[in-house]
C-alpha cells in the first residue's frame, strides 16, 4: 500500500504571478485557514494500482431517492403529507425501486407520513422503503414504531464517524463511536427478531456519515462490524452507504476511497456498496460516476439535486448520462417537464434553466456556428433515417452539440434554435424554415442573416420566429417600390415560347408591355427590358410547402430571384398559391429592393 | 499503449431487474439510440500507466473567464457594450490577469466592445484581452481591424475537428481540416509580421473544438503543426486549448485525453495547455480539475457556469474549491454577493439557491443534526481561536457542514441556522442566542425544541428568529395563570438568611406570605409553600446579555428554572435588568406552567 497522492502537478502556470497573501496585511482570501485534504484523511491506493480509471459502467446502479428524507430537510417548507404522497407517486412511477420516504424520529410530519404509506397500501409490491434512525434506542423504537405494517422496509442506521465530529460533535473517541453503533444494531436486530416471522421483511442499512472525512480502516471495522452482527448474506445483504457528506476533495479522492472499501469488505457478496455525494464542490455527479467505476452498486440522490446547502447529487443528470451512453437508465424520464412540475411543486424551488437536460435553455442554441452546425446535422439525421427505414426518433443519435435527441426527454424542436444578435445564417435558415416553411436557396441565407444580425445588433434583443418572418416580408417579400406590375397575363404560344402581357408603372411612366422567353419569367423579364428596365435573373429556387396556418391543407409556393438590376443585385421573393405568380412576384422584389 | 478502459465494473447491480428496452414495443426511453463515449473515441493510456490520479494541485492555474464571448453567445439578450464593460471591469477588479473578450467578426456588437477597449483605455497593464477568430481570411482580417490599438492581445484560432463535425458540418477530411488550419495560422502569422514591432504584443492560440471526440494523434498532429508555425517559443509560448465543447464521458476519460496530449506535445515548455470544458453531464468542474492534474495549466471558463446549453465550468467553484485546500485561488471572491449581483444584471440569468458558495441557500442548515454539529462547531471554533490569540475570522477553520467560513465569501451567519419543522434543538438554541441572547441551559432545549417543533410542525412552515423568540416568551416568559404575585420584596437578614415578602393571589385566594432560606429564590419558594403550593427548584441557571434591542447599551439577566409542583415538572424563564427580580419571575413562570 502507498498512499495517495505522491506527486504534484508537473507543469506550474507561469504567465503570471502574484504574491502569497500576507496575514499581516489582511488581503482578501485568507486561504491558509483551510488545509488540503491530503492533510486530514490518508486513502490507501492498493499495491497493484487503481482499477476504477479504466473501468467502464455496463449497467445502471440501484438509484435511491432521498427526496422525502434528506431533500425535505433541506426545504425552507418541507412537504407536508399531500406533497409527500404526490412525490412518492411520481418516484414510483418513474420506476425507482427503493425510495427513502423519512426520518420518521425527527419530526410528526414524517412519522405520520410513512404511517400514511402503511394506512393508505400506497407502496407496490416491487418498491422498498427505507427509513432514517440515528444511533438512539428510543428513537430506533420509534422507528419501528412508524415502520409497523409496513410489507417490506430498509431500516437505514447513521452516525457520524470522521474525527472531527466525534471530537467536536459527539464527544466520543473511535471506539466509543463504534460501542453506540453496536449497540443500536443490536436493538435494531432485536426488534426485527421480536417480529412476526422474524421480521424477515426488513433489511438494515448503515451509513457511516461523513465517511470522506473517516480513517479508512475505521471505515472498513465498522461496516464489517455490523456485517457480522446482522448475519448479513447474499439473500438478505446489507446495505453499506458511503456519503461524501460534505465534499472535501476531487472526485478521484472519492473514487479511490470508495474502491478501497469495495475491495477490502468482508462477506464482500453479502454488501450492496452504496454512496451518497454531495454537491460542496459542484463535483457531485463525477463522484458518484466514479464511484461506480471503483465497485459501488447503489447511488442516493435528489431529483435535480435538492438536498441541504448545495444539494445532493442529481439523479436525473446520473440517469441520464447513462442513457447518454446507450445504457438502460431503468427509470423514465421521457417527460422531463412533467417531472420537473411536480418536483418544482413539491419542493418550491426552481429548477435552473442551465440545469442538465431539464433546463429551459440546455437544448437550445443562439450561437451561429452551433445553429449552422445543428441544423446540418439535424438533415444528416433525417437523411440516415429515410434511408435506414428507421422513424427518426428511434435512429441513432448524432447530431452536434445535442448530447441527446430533446424529443427523448419530451422537448419539442421549437427552442432548439434561438436567434439574436449571436446568431448566424444556419439559425436563421432553419427558424424560416421550421415556422414559416421557408426554405431559403443556400446563397440567399449569409445576405438575410445579415439582415437578421443587422435588426438584432440594433435592439440587443432575441428576435422570435415571428419576428423572423415578418422582417423577411417586409424586406424580401414586400413589392412596393418604384415599379409596378398593375395586370399580367401569361401566355403558352403554340411554338413552345412564353408571353407576357402587362401593365407596368415605373416612376411617373405608365404603360402596357410584352415580352416572350423560354419561359414566363423569362419572358417577363423581356417586358421589363420594355419599359427601360435591364433586369438579369443570376439566381432563382422555388418549392412548395403547406401555406402559413394551414398545416396540411392548402399550399403555396415560394420562389426566390436573385436579380441584378443596373449593376446592382439583390433578392427578392415571392409567395402565392400559384407558382408563376411567386416566382414573378420574386423578380419584381428583387428589382424593387434594387430600386428603391 | 493500451487503450482505455479495459474491465467493466466488477460487481454489478443484482437488487432488482427489468427486461431490457424492446424496439419492437416502443418504450419510455430508446437507450439503443446512443453509442458509449469507448465506440466513440479511443483515448491511448500510457504504458507506465496514468499519473494524474496521484497528482496534487498545490497552485491555481490561470483562469480565463470567457464571459465577453462564449458566455455572451448563450444568452437570449446578449450584452451591449454598457453590459459588457461592466462585466470586463468586474473581472479585471477580481484579478483575471487574461480574459476572452468577444468574437469580433462575429457580430457589430462584438467588433464595437473590441474597439471600445481600445478607444476607453479600459485595459490594465498586467491584463491580455483574448479575441476568437474562425479560420476564414476575410474574418481573420476584420478581427485584426478590431484589435488594432490594443496594447497587448491573444488571437485565438478555432475550428471543429472530430469526425462527426468533419464529415456533417465542414464537408472535410483530416488533410483538408488540417489544411484550412495551417492556412489560417499563415495569414494570422502574416498579418502580425506586418504590424509595427512584428506583432510581438500579439500571442496565438488555438482550439480543436470539439477536441473530446477528436482523434488524439489528430490533435497532436494539429497543434504541433501550428507550435511550429507560429514558431512558439518559451518567451512568447503559444496557447493550445483543449475543449470539451459537449461532454461525452465520465471525467477520467477527460482527464487521460489531457494527460495523453500533455505528454506528447512537442516543445512543451513553449506551449499553455489549456482546457475548455462544458458541463452537459454536470461533470465540468471535475473535468476541468482532473485536467489541471493531468498537466493542463489554464482553465476557461465563466461565472457561475454561463455558456451555452448547460453551460462552460463555473470558474467561481474553481477557484473557492482550490481555497478551501488552502491553496490561493488567485482572484478574489471576498464579496461573492457583489459579485453574483453584476453577472445577475449582465446575463439576466438566476444564479440557483443551491449553486456551490454563492447560492442563497449553501451556507445554511434546516436539519436539526446539522445545526446542532454547527452550532458546537461554531463554539469550538470560537473557543480555539481565543485559546491560540488569533481573531476567528483568520484562525483555521473546521466547522462541521460548512466547508468555508461563510465570512470568507462576506456572507453573515445570519442565515446558516434556519429552523422548522426538521430542525432540532441545537438549531432553536443557536437562533434564540443569536438573536435574542438566550443562552438556554442544555437541559432545557429539549423542551423549547418539542414547543417548536410543534409549532412548525403544524403550520408546515420556518420560524423566523423572531418568530421564535415570540413562541419563547408566550411559552416560557409568560407569567399569567393562577398564581399572582402582586407586591414583593426581598430582605437580607443580619444572620445571612433570606425572607421573601409577597402579596399573592392564587385561585380565588388572596393574601400575603413570607419566607426564609439560604438566598431569595428559596425564600420565595418558602413563601410559595406558605400558600399552599409546593414548588421543588430542580434546575436553576441564569446569564446577562444585552437587553433586547439594546446593543453595547442596558443589561438585563435571563433567569431560566426548572420547578417540580405537585408532581408536574415544567421550564420557566424570566428577564429583567435585576437578577433577583429575573429569577422570581423565572419560578412564578415555571409555577404558572404547570397550573395552567
Amino acid at each position: 500500500m502507498t498512499t495517495t497522492p505522491s506527486t504534484t502537478t508537473a507543469h506550474p502556470t507561469a504567465p503570471y504571478e502574484r504574491p502569497p497573501w500576507n496575514p499581516q496585511r489582511p488581503g482578501p482570501m485568507p486561504y491558509h485557514r483551510y488545509r488540503p485534504f491530503q492533510e486530514r484523511v490518508r486513502v490507501p491506493v492498493p499495491a497493484g494500482g487503481r482499477t476504477w480509471p479504466s473501468a467502464r459502467i455496463e449497467r445502471a446502479p440501484l438509484w435511491v431517492p432521498v427526496d422525502l428524507r434528506d431533500g425535505n430537510q433541506a426545504l425552507a417548507e418541507p412537504m407536508d403529507t399531500p406533497r409527500k404522497r404526490r412525490f412518492f407517486d411520481l418516484l414510483v412511477r418513474l420506476g425507482f425501486k427503493e425510495i427513502e420516504v423519512g426520518y420518521p424520529s425527527a419530526s410528526r410530519t414524517d412519522f405520520d407520513f410513512v404511517r400514511h404509506l402503511v394506512t393508505s397500501g400506497a407502496v407496490p409490491d416491487d418498491v422498498t422503503p427505507v427509513v432514517f434512525t440515528p444511533a438512539r434506542r428510543d428513537l430506533i423504537d420509534r422507528t419501528f414504531e412508524a415502520v409497523a405494517g409496513l410489507p417490506r422496509a430498509v431500516v437505514h442506521l447513521y452516525m457520524a464517524t470522521s474525527p472531527v465530529w466525534r471530537e467536536v460533535v459527539l464527544g466520543r473517541d473511535r471506539d466509543g463511536v463504534r460501542a453506540s453503533v453496536q449497540e443500536a444494531a443490536a436493538h435494531m436486530a432485536r426488534r426485527a427478531d421480536a417480529l412476526p416471522g422474524g421480521g424477515a421483511h426488513l433489511r438494515f442499512q448503515f451509513s457511516p456519515e461523513t465517511f470522506n472525512l473517516t480513517e479508512p480502516d475505521y471505515v472498513l471495522e465498522l461496516c464489517d462490524g455490523l456485517t457480522e452482527l446482522w448475519d448479513a448474506s447474499p439473500d438478505r445483504p446489507v446495505t453499506h452507504n458511503l456519503p461524501a457528506t460534505v465534499e472535501i476533495a476531487t472526485p478521484n479522492v472519492y473514487a479511490d476511497q470508495i474502491e478501497y472499501v469495495h475491495r477490502n469488505l468482508s462477506r464482500r457478496d453479502a454488501v450492496i456498496l452504496s454512496v451518497h455525494p454531495h454537491n460542496d464542490r459542484g463535483t457531485g455527479v463525477a463522484c458518484a460516476e466514479l464511484a461506480v467505476l471503483a465497485g459501488a452498486q447503489r447511488v442516493e440522490g435528489c431529483l435535480f439535486g435538492n438536498g441541504e446547502r448545495t444539494g445532493n447529487v442529481d439523479l436525473v443528470t446520473l440517469a441520464l448520462n447513462l442513457y447518454a451512453q446507450g445504457v438502460d437508465p431503468m427509470v423514465d424520464f421521457s417527460d422531463i417537464d412533467a417531472v420537473r412540475a411536480t418536483v418544482e411543486h413539491c419542493n418550491r424551488l426552481p429548477v435552473h434553466p442551465r440545469h442538465p437536460y431539464a433546463g429551459d435553455l440546455v437544448h437550445t442554441a443562439f450561437s451561429g456556428t452551433h445553429q449552422d452546425a445543428i441544423s446540418k446535422g439535424l438533415d444528416a439525421h433525417a437523411r440516415r433515417a429515410a434511408e435506414t427505414g428507421t422513424a427518426p426518433e428511434l435512429a441513432p443519435w448524432s447530431v452536434p452539440y445535442l448530447p441527446i435527441d430533446p424529443a427523448d426527454v419530451g422537448r419539442s424542436y421549437e427552442a432548439v434554435i434561438r436567434v439574436n444578435s449571436q446568431s448566424g445564417k444556419g439559425g436563421v435558415a432553419y427558424l424560416l424554415r421550421a415556422h414559416a416553411g421557408l426554405d431559403l436557396p443556400r446563397r440567399m441565407r449569409p445576405e438575410v442573416s445579415r439582415t437578421v444580425q443587422e435588426a438584432t445588433d440594433g435592439s440587443g434583443r432575441e428576435a422570435t420566429p415571428t419576428e423572423l418572418y415578418e422582417l423577411f416580408r417586409t424586406t424580401y417579400l414586400a413589392v412596393d417600390g418604384p415599379m409596378r406590375l398593375d395586370a399580367w397575363s401569361a401566355h403558352r404560344e403554340p411554338s413552345g415560347a412564353h408571353r407576357f402581357v402587362c401593365s407596368l408603372a415605373y416612376g411617373d411612366r405608365t404603360g402596357d408591355h410584352e415580352g416572350t422567353g423560354d419561359g414566363p419569367v423569362s419572358a417577363f423579364v423581356d417586358a421589363l427590358a420594355g419599359a427601360g428596365l435591364a433586369v438579369a435573373v443570376l439566381d432563382f429556387a422555388e418549392h412548395r410547402s403547406a401555406a402559413p396556418g394551414e398545416e396540411g391543407g392548402a399550399e403555396v409556393t415560394t420562389a426566390y430571384a436573385e436579380c441584378r438590376v443596373n449593376g446592382a443585385t439583390a433578392w427578392g421573393a415571392g409567395r402565392d398559391a400559384s407558382s408563376l405568380a411567386a416566382a414573378v412576384h420574386a423578380v419584381l422584389a428583387a428589382v424593387n429592393r434594387v430600386a428603391r
